[in-house]
């Protein structure tokens, strides 16, 4: 027997591990900061999990909230039922989404969730139209697409899939455009691009183009540790997806929204994806809800095809939730109103230039990364060889308790640190996660 | 291009046909009723999706939420967070599944992730314990568990996977307990249970028991008609799986809380599973949620495994989201002091007598089945030899359009009439759903 009181489990840890659980108990939030258990008010440099992207206990959200659950606390939209704030909601996404050319909206409650429906309606789309053995999926490494098992088989990172195997079959993994770490020591972005994307195309050509049904990526991967491709990456994708038909999904739970500094992580890139997966920012996590969007392509394949193929034997309970929807709208409001994704890419770039400035001078510190408010520390063992810290050493998070202390959460994860604050953060937020990092790697990394 | 400009599509069913959507609004809630966007108040037959089992508008749980968003709308519980409401839900679930020995609860959104937690906690309790050749699952026809590709891969009905083929590896499915449609054409309740425990055997002998990982079923098949197996079956069932070492996954999402006439599913036929899902009654819809509970034996085997194979690598950005947690908090209280799997039983009852009365002479009505308020119509176009009606004829639709033009709505799905009301109702609403279908019956079938 263990002495393992708690009666529920902590996600992505070992459960027999004691420092799993009852590290902090957060018990209230406000703007940019949450409180802990002891009355400490912290800054929340994670934005509760790159989700809360308004701020905490906004006026605004709330009340949609308060309201809707006096109109209509929940009913299905099954059996072609539905409420007035899907409809609200649908039309506001397809007309954010217009140029990306969007056009239909399919509802969950997460980012799993609306991994694991786009690669459904991937795989259902080349059905409809008659080439049903294009079933494959490839992905890139180091990315992350949730835990359902769908997703499980196309993330990047082998420690999702490995106590879970046998996973989908059809799911196939590529090299990531990393800069920093890649396989051909490669260090000039233009090239870098061009060799990942080349990857791509013979890839798809080994695999047979007339097998492979889309190729999934994150505009910007997050939790494989806020890598940001070049310039060049996602145009060529693109067009290496044209050439042979492929569908192109953008996993955007983290960027859809502004975090990336744009709307939309692909409209930073100036491409625009078959189909986008959103979570998180959608309504900045007030209540559980995912989206996935579909452009004409892919509407028009299944809604034309005249047999059961174009049936989509898909959809949750709460598809369509209408107090997540209202949450959503709420929020959505106030993302355009305050332009948070412009202040995504001002704070950002703040963030990380005082960042470099403060920290690249330690020696664990091997590069600092980032694009809108998105930031990684990647910790090395060594500058020249950039090879990375043992993540079980405990470095990140010894990193990450001085921080806490000083009165900022930031995110240890293995060989790096990540940064993901509300997308309202400002100047006096932004020092103060500086301050605490560099008191952080002072106390640590001697 | 379709004409279809609604800018989302409803779940499960073909978007290119006009009649899959805008059959009705739903604008509010009230008890045991909704209103439709011209003002009618419905009987809420169908209580929101099989989930809004304390009814619609309660005070209690809008009031819990309102609290709670006041306090802290979210915040993860990754990395050993937590905050006060997840400590408290998981405190009172496993206490209120004592009796089936429950120890830990992992939290998702809804049913589709809960059985997605459950199966690969499942296959990860035996890579834990040094078995990690067991990696099948073995389910029932007519089962729903979801639409993620786990849940989809085990959905005993081939519509759920026909269009997103190839699913999951090592997934088996087997015979229902179904007393009026059954291979063996057996109408003896004791013989069915013992000849579908003996399949299970034979097909785990024929797996081979040390590939078997678990065994998943509904305690009572909702989605799937409302299919009540005998009074043997899960005594029996809970017996071959110990005999082989086969974890037993009950799926509750819609028996849990007390849908079935007791607090759960399993409880009702005096057995106890490995591994609990749950979903909707156990927060009655008001905010997306979902729960996966394991027993000691699971929890253990995870628990104290000392290498990788014990770290749990799954969870959900909204695992745990405080606002869901205490709506559950507050929904299940409800449950609790209103003795609301006690009514269930006792509305159940008088409602399948009522029904039966009201229904049975009609020629289409082959049968009527049911167990607390979960209650089927099984539609035929022969009472002797049980053959169903054609799904595409339109008839259980039909019916459902009377029925809500006499003020209640029930749920036509292919060859079936569904109901599944609020736990709360009483008399009154029980003789408004017999009136409305004995109506719908006296015009449609003639
Ligand atoms: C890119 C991406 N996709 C999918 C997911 C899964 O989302 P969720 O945790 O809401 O299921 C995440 C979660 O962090 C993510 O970052
Ligand atoms: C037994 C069962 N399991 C799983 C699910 C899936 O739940 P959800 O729709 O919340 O994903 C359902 C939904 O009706 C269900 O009835």
């Amino acid at each position: 027997m263990s002495d393992n009181t708690q009666t529920f489990w902590n996600p992505m840890v070992h459960p027999g591990d004691p420092t799993s659980r009852n590290r902090i108990e957060i018990v209230k939030g406000d703007g940019n900061y949450v409180q802990d258990g002891e009355g400490n008010w912290l800054v929340d440099g994670v934005g509760g999990l790159w989700n809360v992207n308004v701020g905490h206990n906004r006026t605004e959200v709330k009340q949609a909230i308060t309201d809707q659950l006096d109109e209509l606390e929940y009913f299905q939209i099954f059996d072609g039922l539905a409420h007035p704030k899907v409809h609200e909601l649908s039309d506001l996404i397809i007309e954010m989404t217009k140029p990306e050319g969007m056009a239909k909206v399919m509802y969950s409650s997460g980012g799993s969730d609306a991994v694991e429906t786009a690669l459904k309606i991937a795989r259902q789309y080349w059905k409809a139209v008659g080439q049903s053995q294009r079933y494959k999926f490839i992905s890139l490494k180091q990315g992350y697409h949730g835990v359902h098992f769908g997703g499980a088989s196309v993330n990047g990172n082998t420690v999702f899939r490995t106590n879970y195997e046998p996973m989908l079959p059809g799911c196939i993994h590529i090299d990531t455009p990393w800069l920093y770490r890649n396989p051909w020591n490669c260090e000039d972005p233009e090239e870098l691009g061009q060799l990942c994307a080349k990857q791509l195309e013979a890839e798809i050509l080994f695999q047979g183009p007339d097998t492979v049904a889309a190729f999934i990526a994150e505009p910007v991967q997050g939790a494989g540790g806020v890598i940001v491709p070049p310039a060049n990456y996602w145009p060529l994708i693109r067009e290496v997806c044209d050439k042979y038909g492929v569908l192109l999904i953008a996993d955007e739970v983290v960027t859809g929204f502004g975090r990336s500094g744009s709307m939309f992580g692909v409209r930073g890139w100036g491409v625009a994806a078959d189909i986008q997966c959103f979570a998180k920012g959608i309504n900045s996590g007030y209540i559980p809800l995912g989206a996935t969007v579909v452009n004409q392509r892919v509407a028009q394949g299944i809604e034309t095809c005249e047999n059961f193929s174009g049936a989509v034997m898909h959809g949750y309970t709460y598809s369509g939730h209408p107090v997540a929807c209202a949450s959503a709208l709420a929020s959505l409001k106030i993302v355009q109103d305050e332009d948070l994704p412009g202040n995504a890419g001002i704070q950002g770039a703040d963030l990380l230039a005082k960042l470099q400035d403060a920290l690249l001078d330690f020696p664990s510190v091997g590069e600092l990364r980032g694009k809108g408010l998105m930031v990684a520390i990647d910790l090395v063992v060594d500058k020249n060889s950039r090879e990375p810290i043992d993540p079980m050493s405990g470095f990140a998070n010894q990193v990450a308790a001085v921080a806490l202390r000083e009165g900022v959460i930031v995110r240890p994860v293995g060989t790096k640190i990540i940064l993901s604050p509300p997308l309202t953060i400002g100047t006096e937020e932004v020092d103060k996660i500086v301050a605490a990092l560099k008191q952080g790697f002072t106390e640590i990394d001697k």
